[in-house]
């Protein structure tokens, strides 16, 4: 029987959206508790909201550092903490927690350098502790059946890839000149705070790990056109990618493009087939077999099989959303955790969750885009 | 501030989906644990849920009245309790904890007369106790903008509704006979354990529940088409209403209509405008000024205001689903049992879940629908 | 080999909407010319339609009867007349080209009573005359594929219909009261123009000629509400049907329905499936076999066999419209024509067009609904 | 008033597809009559498809080139010729005519090279004549009222632009290497016939010249990845685009892609919103202001200004199709002719069908296309 883990979090504080999500998703997969936490560096709204949460007062720390230790020493110490900090931050977060033996669950970009990255994935390799990065929208449902559609060979060798990432809410950056200050968008423009790209970075990666998952193809080569519009990072990119095998695709990624919001598509072409994904209808999969009609395929119904049909936690026709997605590789992590504390090893099928490999590739492809449209477009391999 | 609430559970065992949705929309809302429960008549599933939800060993009870009559004498007894047996049992439990002085959560429907709801709904009042009925769909973020947008006149008068709630799921029944066995429906088909009616209790009553809500229409007539196809109680409807006021509309709902799953949708005609809402793709409002282009109004996007824009959990685009929905009417009923215990009023308008009065409201139509179809579809009083 | 046929228009003039897509429709047939017409009662109009159109200057005729005399007297006098006049006038102007023994394409309605829709029903027969009633939406390619799929037993016994034909453009009407004066909506309030019903008579019987093509079903009966809003015609109607055999069904008619420009809408819903056509979306066709995903048919595609296949003017993807609806009937229209004058029977499966027993049965509808309504929404046999 | 033109054709014949759609187009403009042809090499289907027609005996010609002599000498020869043979014989069939003073409406490619392409625009200016290409997308009206939108400002600067036009049917051709022969993909594949590409050339060029039309904007670069999947030509492409100004953009064009028809998409993103467009659903225009709702725009309602609101033919939701979109075209060709009959110059606003210009930008897309990707995808001025 499962036993009931307790979670730490550094982050999240002030009911900021992201480290809500994550507390969300842990929440439905009623298998943790939230047991600790460094919620801010504002201490007052550190408080609150450990207060709010029911943590216990002691164990509401006002460093991460800190608490690291402190839950580390403890019997009854957290098995995993989720770090919900500002990007720059993530690396030395996990590096402080992984210290102490406690897994991680963070969100991504892993780190900004792919040097720094590998030896993220090397510690905790090394500490054999679960090491989860969320790029959280493989864990929808519908592209798990997705993937394991294209595995039996549904639509045969894949031939064309199209796929994008499209927003809006950083419209009004473009133009605006290094001077303007809009609060918002300043630090996704400062390198400093947000590394070597920030359109790319924040949600061309998703693109490229959403891909990965449900293809299972390897990038090779990506040729990029990056649009700062005068701001220090880009806002917008054009991407030809080649694939393993020579098949080519495309990922066009934007934050400026008005009336998109969160507009996460995939569409993956073979030869014998084609399905079409998208994020702000996630229980749908539309397939299409060549010559024939189009499918709409639905969550839960009767014809999903295998790992997707285990994941539901509603009927069909009544909507999972972002949160269930990122409880679907919550259970899978947390899965890994309790294999290693009862000494078992997870089937490589069963770890179904983004891992710091996955981080890896993420800062990968970031730095290969960068490279690409430093130099005038010229493919560059990943 | 907030204090962290403790809630019961009677039903939801076994991992029955309406149990679970309740606990993953309280969970959602960070402000209330479950403390005790008596998950299923099932002694083995009944521990087994109790544990691996973390409820403590001596609050897992083996009967609801044994839970009741201990939690109403405990100093930290829980302050709510969640309804989620079979129907017919609905009105019984209730009143069993509502002799103790606890909140209640039922599922729908109340009970199966009309006698009976406005004796659970006259208790309710008299003993000062906050009761829900979990008439979910009203909870989506984008009908709470639906009703501010018509209370605001932004559609002018209301001359026509069209409304429906299709499903699939019962197809096979049609034209099986009395002797048929078919597990999942025959208690559906079954009078003594689902009432007067089974397809028009079951999702008709959201049809109307959820156009009482959105328009603030009162219903004053009926004129039903009930099909059994040879089964004792109904498998699709078709119903014409009228409101007050003299505007008509028609509401259909079907539990045997291929390739629909949980096809609620709303249609609403005013002078001025209309406006259309899908249970399927919640997140999406379709409003249209008369001569004017059709508007697709997403969930927390900037032109959302009032009571809409306060619910949001995640930011636009990414999808919210039926949890949260339910876990708007938690935080509102929540907020009342709280107001209570502090001795405050709420106003009418954070009242913002669907009561007790929304349950006998439901029976009400059912009796008029049942009453219409049986004396050959005659226009029958609400 | 196809002879060249000579046709003549009855109104049509001054660049009028539905004149026009009669004469497209014909021409597309690419199988008769122009030759004849009385385009207006304003001579000015007849006479320049006429010219515009190469008419030659002596069959330009400025008076009806006049020109079904002339036309019928010449060798090589027109083989058909499209009738596209107020409908006041359907009636008269059909019977004085029967006369000639021309053959008839007459807009639809076919008149105001049962009595002298079965009286031109009876001519026609009696003279051996092909009339054609334009009751143009079955037309649609996808509509004769849906016909085949149903035919085929594909999804069953059908069980529920559900259709309906909203629209916007008389919304102002709504409230205004007898006096007002709004063009367009007077004559169609007119009871002497309009005939008994406005809506139900203009759209309305469009559901029902679709329907009845489409599932071959026979409607028995009806229970309407029909809402006049304060004027003399109504302008919303919500209709419950029945159908021999049983099942049940809503029809909902409106032009007061904002955002909705020409929404005839069908959902026929079998015991093993259903099928969706949308007439804005006219070159696609939803199918849902029963526990399976949902299927987009499209219009030419290789997996659409029958008639439907034989119609293509365009290939997939290539939207055809109305006109290519239109066309479709008026390519049997002319085969039937021919048929006779090679003294020869057409399959009645090859006499897919809306005929003269159409018009009879648009009639008998509305009869039926404006009695229903008149008796409080009684059910009332059609 | 117009006069009555008359028209030839070359090519055409036995029912081909293209040639129907022009023949259609000009029908519903109602300003031209067919009175010569060469419709096929095959005499009989030459002859046959004549006669069927309505054409003269002795206007229907075994030779184009005795055809273009003949009907140049006529009197009452024909205004302009129809070229809808076999893209190889494009140019030397419309010199041809060009040579007797005839106008042209060719079909698109116009050429294979750049130098015949512009000999060729040199030849109609030279001599005064008026020279139709069909890239027939733009006819349809709501393109018109999206360039109008983009010119009068609505989006702002444009600063993306992602386009796609997908298709399914030469799939098959997919890894069958040289020796396959499948009748219908081997003219498409040999580079005698199809020139130096295939799917860049056939579809590709839509996309650029209805970008071009829609938004103004001068193309100056692409970067190309062209995938022949071991055939001699192009099935599939993905091109990074940039144009004057320096925005860029994504075109993939495809005809591998399992589920897609006729998929011409646009999608236009400028800084103060967005424009998108889907040719399978033409009638309607999506628009978005930024932080406003999403617009769905209806062809021929009241809000449709400018040129789009003068060339319905049909009312708001009564579908208009591809063959009203060529009908657009042809009905400013025909003004442009009886412009210079009259001696009177058109303005320039009122040219607006793709004349021999958009030809050579088509052929100048392509060889820049094929000439970046033979050098490894380099970016490479158009």
């Amino acid at each position: 029987m499962q036993k009931m883990l307790r979670y730490g979090m550094v982050g999240g504080g002030n009911d900021g959206f992201i480290g809500r999500a994550h507390r969300h998703a842990i929440a439905v997969c009623e298998r943790a508790v939230l047991a600790a936490g460094c919620f801010s560096i504002d201490q007052k709204i550190n408080i609150q909201s450990g207060q709010r949460l029911g943590v216990e007062q002691n164990r509401i720390y006002t460093d991460y550092r800190q608490m690291a230790q402190a839950e580390g020493a403890r019997e009854d110490g957290i098995d995993f903490v989720v770090i919900a900090v500002p990007n720059f931050l993530h690396a030395e977060v996990a590096r402080c927690f992984m210290e102490q033996g406690i897994h991680i669950f963070c969100e991504k970009p892993l780190c900004f350098t792919l040097e720094e990255a590998l030896q993220l994935e090397d510690m905790a390799r090394e500490k054999g502790l679960v090491f989860g990065v969320n790029y959280g929208y493989p864990g929808y449902n519908m592209l798990k059946y997705a993937r394991d559609y294209i595995r039996q060979g549904a639509i045969g060798r894949i031939i064309n890839v199209n796929a994008e990432y499209l927003q809006e809410w950083m419209i009004d950056e473009v133009g605006q000149g290094e001077q303007a200050v809009r609060q918002l968008g300043t630090w996704r423009s400062d390198p400093k705070k947000s590394g070597p790209s920030n359109c790319v970075a924040d949600i061309g990666t998703h693109i490229e790990s959403t891909v990965a998952y449900v293809t299972g193809l390897k990038l090779t080569r990506v040729a990029a056109a990056m649009d700062t519009f005068g701001r220090p990072l880009d806002l917008n990119a054009n991407i030809l990618v080649e694939f393993e095998g020579g098949a080519h695709g495309v990922y066009a990624c934007s934050q400026v493009c008005a009336g998109h919001y969160n507009g996460l598509v995939l569409r993956i072409f073979g030869m014998q087939g084609s399905l079409e994904w998208q994020q702000e209808n996630p229980n749908v999969l539309t397939v299409c077999k060549k010559g024939q009609p189009t499918q709409t395929l639905q969550r839960a119904a009767g014809y999903i099989t295998g790992r997707a049909a285990m994941l539901n936690t509603l009927p069909t026709g009544h909507p999972e959303g972002l949160v269930q997605a990122f409880a679907n590789h919550y259970r899978a992590f947390m899965d890994a955790i309790q294999a290693i504390r009862e000494g078992q090893t997870l089937a490589a099928e069963d770890m179904d969750f983004p891992d710091v490999t996955a981080g890896v590739n993420g800062v990968r492809f970031v730095e290969a885009c960068v490279k690409s449209n430093a130099n005038g477009g010229v493919w560059t391999p990943v």
